[in-house]
């Protein structure tokens, strides 16, 4: 496939230098194409791709690859020109500068909340990224679902990993309770497959793999 | 433990069946415990349960299960008195009624905002969900990350599924473009666990389980 890379960082760097390595024509498009800075990035792919600006990446490619911070996102694409047809990859996530959240959307969250409710209260948010009939069955095969937890309270955690641990969850403390900001939109992602894909509420549960 | 479980509905009833099995003392606190339509979920558990208003619950529990739909959270924990100290186990999820969305944040998503920007492209939201440190390098072990994708081109997607699945991913399509609502959040907790949490760029991936 003919493969126009729009950001030549972390991200469109690897998929860029992955595929043309494994044949792919890759052409990367950034704001300074003459930059020298770009040579490591072309000797990594032994030559096999070559810097243009995102305009000629972007008439290049077939298939477009959009992995630019997300600060920088709507310039690329204005420069990007006419992408009518093409298959855009958007690998962008609107992040804060600082990584601390996302600038669309999850300032704050039901956990969140329910502490603030329940004042007083060791607040652990858990059971919400997988449906109840999977409670007393974790197990897809020999891997068990993870259950994620989060919450401020080390000692209420290790209670509810007890408690999780008991019925066969292997539980990831994902931390502080605000994580349940990405906690609750991971348990719409469950919600949203298990009915509108028809993946089932037993189907399926996300395990979270460690090296 | 001394259980109090706030909602007897399928998660607070799985959670409480579940745990009374394996000992603990469960008792189902509820706005109606007089309704006879408890009788069935106490059979359930072999009389070893039982059921009280929402406060006698709360009192009742060392730990408290909170699984309600969230809009009856809020009266159910004024309902529930004093939780000072109790380990409260947040299972609720701020879902609007039609569970076509959460009510707190994730309105938009970057991927909606590319498909406005970029007029006629066809975009498949992917590779946002897992650090570019991995693309080369999918398998935990013996199992792939799972690359999950969402677009409302099928074609685009085939596309992309194909080139994901060259580089060693197993590709989950999540459907249409509106899932980067979810794919965008679980992209930050990839990131929060990678770095607040320090599990590493390198250290951990989210795996789809199916049964």
């Amino acid at each position: 496939m003919r493969i126009g890379v729009i950001g030549a960082g972390n991200v469109g760097g690897a998929l860029g230098r992955l595929w043309a390595r494994r044949g792919h024509e890759v052409v990367f498009g950034v704001p300074d194409p003459q930059n020298p800075r770009r040579a490591a990035l072309l000797k990594s792919t032994g030559g096999r791709t070559r810097v243009a600006a995102v305009a000629d990446a972007a008439a290049f490619g077939d298939v477009i690859v959009l992995a630019t911070p997300w600060s920088a996102t709507e310039e690329a694409i204005r420069s990007a020109g006419d992408l009518t047809g093409k298959t855009l990859i958007d690998c962008t996530n609107p992040l804060a500068a600082d990584l601390s959240g996302l600038t669309l959307g999850t300032s704050d969250s039901a956990g969140e909340q329910v502490a603030r409710w329940a004042k007083g209260a060791r607040v652990v948010k858990a059971f919400n990224t997988i449906g109840a009939e999977n409670f007393g069955d974790p197990l897809f095969g020999e891997q068990s679902a993870s259950l994620l937890i989060a919450g401020d309270e080390p000692s209420a955690k290790l209670t509810v990993t007890r408690l999780a641990t008991e019925l066969g969850f292997e539980v990831v403390d994902t931390g502080p309770l605000k994580a349940a900001r990405w906690l609750e939109p991971l348990a719409m992602l469950w919600i949203h497959l298990a009915y509108a894909q028809g993946f089932g509420p037993k189907g399926h549960a996300f395990r979270l793999l460690r090296r």
